[in-house]
């Protein structure tokens, strides 16, 4: 059994990780931690693990985690990077789903987070954790560092293009749609009920947090070179999922058949990439409460441009699906080990 | 292997089935019928079954019924009536998700569903599947009517104050909400996403299809005595879930203490009805995707009117799942199979 | 023209009010407070409002308000009782749309709200402003204490049957549903889009603050007699909105049809509220936007129990609405001007 | 007083139309069609106008029309071309909502609508009906091709780029997303609650019917120069809303204050068109239930590529209310007429 202890488990990232790990039959969950509700049992907190959870919440300094294998962060950035050192010194290695270990560049990487960073020689250790990308060195990762929402739904999609070399890296566009959940649970107005619900907005299209995270992971695809991207993520009045267009100049003659067998064989083998059949629009639902990354990619008039659709639940490929894939494939485990729910529809 | 079939997979109660049916350890799944879609890829109707189901849609005809265990009716009323004797025949069980089997007054039922029955002597021999209530009866049954959603939610929440003979049975009022996916997946203006959303009302308040099959039950726990019951359902803005809001008139002073313990005590034993704590108010997202009925009994101002609160899905416990509770229990596994699901939160 | 202030313009009431105000022929719109917005554009705060009003927020002490006709407080309760004496002492009359003024019974009120009430006197002074029941005291109030939402919703449907005197005063059942709105522009975790949103819960079950209300005023109805009400308030997924389910057990033997005219004879005359005919069901969507009631009365199965369906938008007849009706009548204007708008649907 | 007749009045477009024009003060409601409900009082499909509308449903023959100064369609696509014959011959200028005048090539349109065009010759006289480029060619029409949601949305964020010869015409991006009322009234599985609900998509992105129509109005803008589009559709679980999220490359050096000045300068003088400040995102909100359009325009990271947001409400500037706008400027009455509803928030 995997010792797996949790950071954060207030939030709805730490939620999901809780509905996951405790049908996960290789788990065995030994401590969760809350900023704000110490003391108070996690079923209080979360109805749906009523006969689940015994768990109550404890301190970040609790004895347990020492005892554990590995532990998650599904804390606020910056906090991940201040405790690492000693769970690492204890032995036990570190699943962030937060920012701390994603941006090499510290320099960029404090202009975006707003802070120094408190563990910069683990940011240089760190495996950035996109299973499709960076299987091979999870193995061996003692910090992980989870991907972002957007930049999973993005790179997934931009992934056999960018491989196989065929489109301008000048000018990419993510138009990227996600669901409220993506904001936290977090008390403020603008995620009220009321502020959001029939109503539709693009935010931050100045600059979004996620867009160096992007960039960065697209440019290491390419061999460094640099990319050219506008990143517009939005804000949909549901729950959880994400919706990333992408769109970018072809820059090789290749027709509709020839692009869709590329998706199909860049993902022959991925448990959680599924790229439909031609013609088709993933919705975020088929994907809802799963694992799954849903792909179509079209040639809208035979032009010049391509578009890719990809769709996740932020939450579980975008979160704490991918950060226990990851885990399963940290300790040698099936890939797929207790992920295999199937989405909820409607 | 217990060999599974369905009749009428392509609506919401049926795609309940097949998701729950395809992670059930001890089903094997040997075909699904369509009214409208015979041939067509089971997972080209519904993506989130993509690589969990590979077969296609067949005719109620089709061979592969005649070798099954049991076969799941998730068809509209007046289905199951027709084709259960043929199956019976063969010696398959029948599990009816529709209502063709669960009003014994044969003059009642004609009435509400405004047709003639074509098998009376089935509706004799069938068991209601409330398995909180007849659990017993369940074992043996060859015909399962499986309950209807409001009377689920409805009955479980009444059940120990009529057991225990405390309240009036003469006033009683239930008061329900109910998800937008209780009125099946069919294309009608009235459930259209704009003539839905940011709405709430009533809707037959003369007179609704689960109103007899309530009273029916109710009146079984008293013995026969007859029921007074108004029974207001209405339409959320939501897609799962059922709220039942009960009133009834306390005959016996009795404190909230001890209203308390007479609900705990009830269901200590039961997997799928969960009693909160006092004062507590149950969330109909508290049991999304699960098979759970969460229940809350309160007495405001120590008054002599309680009140229940009594929340299920309307897809799970209100129909497949309960309908694989039933099989379980019909075929010897642990009720529970297959069953484990964590409710979805957010 | 009516020269008219705003107390609190940042809440959902108040940018209602800001929403009729400005296309009110016969007002002046003079100065809007914000708690936290002092100097803020409220076109800044609220774009819906570009082009519209040009004022910025300014302090309550602003000199603006002495020049006031009248003051509107679409404040948190606790601050129209500090504020109403120096208003009332220049001559300024008071609307306030919180609960300041709405209990009689300064030790119920001071119970239910927790604290201690700043001007009793006004209490007793202030007209409780339901203008289909107080129309003519409105006229000459100084204080005008607007209805609750929940209040407004449940009188109207009651009314017909209390003043006919054919119902049971001591087994009243109120059910009543609201949208998220009615919680106001706070930001708390409960409210966040992520945790209404495709679930619904009642709530406040052992006692709401609009029950003393509620009772009082149907009490006032029947002349001073004691009411039993059981009141059920729940959370609906939807902005706005009430839908109160009535239910009451008849003492007289009267039909359908003589309850169905009881209620148009009733409201015959009112321009705010509007009987269904026979048989039909309000839905909240009907009066969206719009300062209009909309009831429907049943008598299912021809039993003993009456069922009442009233449905309002909380915002407007459940608050700004019902406020520039009352100010139409103390200021002898139509009833309805600036309150003609025409639903908005879907 | 405009004599108006409406052809088509029991969608969502009709019903919108209906909601305006009740309130208008130059219009006199003549008749009303519906396809199936002849005889229906409209108030009896629409509760929303009770005490508003007196009319019952008309067939299209009904002599009111020859009456009529104006007659609406908000039909489905190629019933205004065979009413509008007979209609013109009677002196009644027409005003179509559906697409029947909006595309020049004959061809073009037959293939994208599927059907022979009826009324070839109308197609040449129709002026197409977006006030802020055509309004002079408005005044004098006598049948008026109201522009698409679609394209309203994304000309008027083009629009100051391309008369200004600032972007690269050959590769422009319209990202667009609508609400479900889009779809309009009809009974179609897809458009279900439980379908939308909680889940984003794109569709149509191999060729939706609105791409000839963006693609020929910005092409007139330019001279004639063609123009290399991307349009990809998506569908947002809300009732009422477009977002159009605009991608050009820029072939001038422009810096963001000029780009700002130069849309704000554009739209100076229009009563529909708010440009927010620098920096700024609009909500579907913001606009809903009114006629406006909100455009905001960003350069990420001072790039080459400009982000043009762009929002309105489908029913009412991206349709009803737009055809209202068109007739007042083609009976000479203020443009605003009729049309100064302040957006209903929250």
């Amino acid at each position: 059994m995997i010792k797996v202890g949790i950071f954060g488990g207030a939030g709805y990232a730490g939620v999901e990780l809780l509905r996951i790990l405790v049908r996960h039959p290789a788990v065995q969950l030994m401590a969760v931690t809350s900023h704000d509700e110490v003391g108070l049992k996690v079923s209080d907190m979360f109805p749906t693990l009523r006969r689940q959870v015994d768990l109550r919440f404890v301190a970040p300094q609790d004895d347990a985690f020492k005892n554990c294998d590995v532990v998650f962060f599904a804390t606020p950035n910056g906090i991940a990077m201040t405790q690492a050192p000693w769970l690492l010194a204890a032995g036990v290695r570190v699943i962030d789903l937060a920012a701390d270990f994603r941006i090499r560049d510290l320099a960029e990487w404090e202009k975006w987070y707003g802070m120094a960073h408190a563990a910069p020689e683990l940011v240089a250790e760190a495996v950035y954790g996109l299973p499709e990308v960076h299987r091979e060195q999870i193995r061996g990762a003692r910090v992980l560092a989870n991907p972002g929402c957007y930049p999973t739904a993005v790179m997934l999609g931009f992934l056999p293009l960018l491989e196989a070399g065929i489109i301008d890296c000048g000018h990419l566009i993510a138009d990227a749609k996600s669901g409220v959940s993506g904001a936290g649970r977090r008390a403020e107005m603008t995620n009220l009920y009321s502020e959001i619900t029939d109503s539709f907005k693009a935010y931050a299209v100045g600059g979004h947090r996620h867009f160096p995270e992007i960039r960065q992971e697209l440019s290491r695809v390419v061999g460094g070179t640099e990319i050219g991207l506008t990143f517009v993520p939005h804000l949909v009045p549901m729950i959880r999922g994400i919706h990333a267009t992408l769109y970018a100049q072809l820059t090789s003659d290749i027709d509709g058949k020839a692009l869709q067998d590329l998706f199909e064989s860049r993902f022959s083998g991925e448990t959680f990439v599924d790229v439909l059949p031609a013609g088709r629009h993933p919705e975020t639902r088929s994907v809802r409460a799963s694992n799954m990354c849903r792909i179509a990619v079209h040639r809208p008039q035979d032009g010049d441009t391509v578009v890719v659709l990809s769709v996740i639940d932020n939450l579980v490929k975008g979160a704490a699906g991918q950060a226990v894939q990851n885990m399963n494939i940290m300790f040698g485990e099936e890939e797929s080990l207790g992920l295999d729910m199937v989405p909820v529809s409607p």
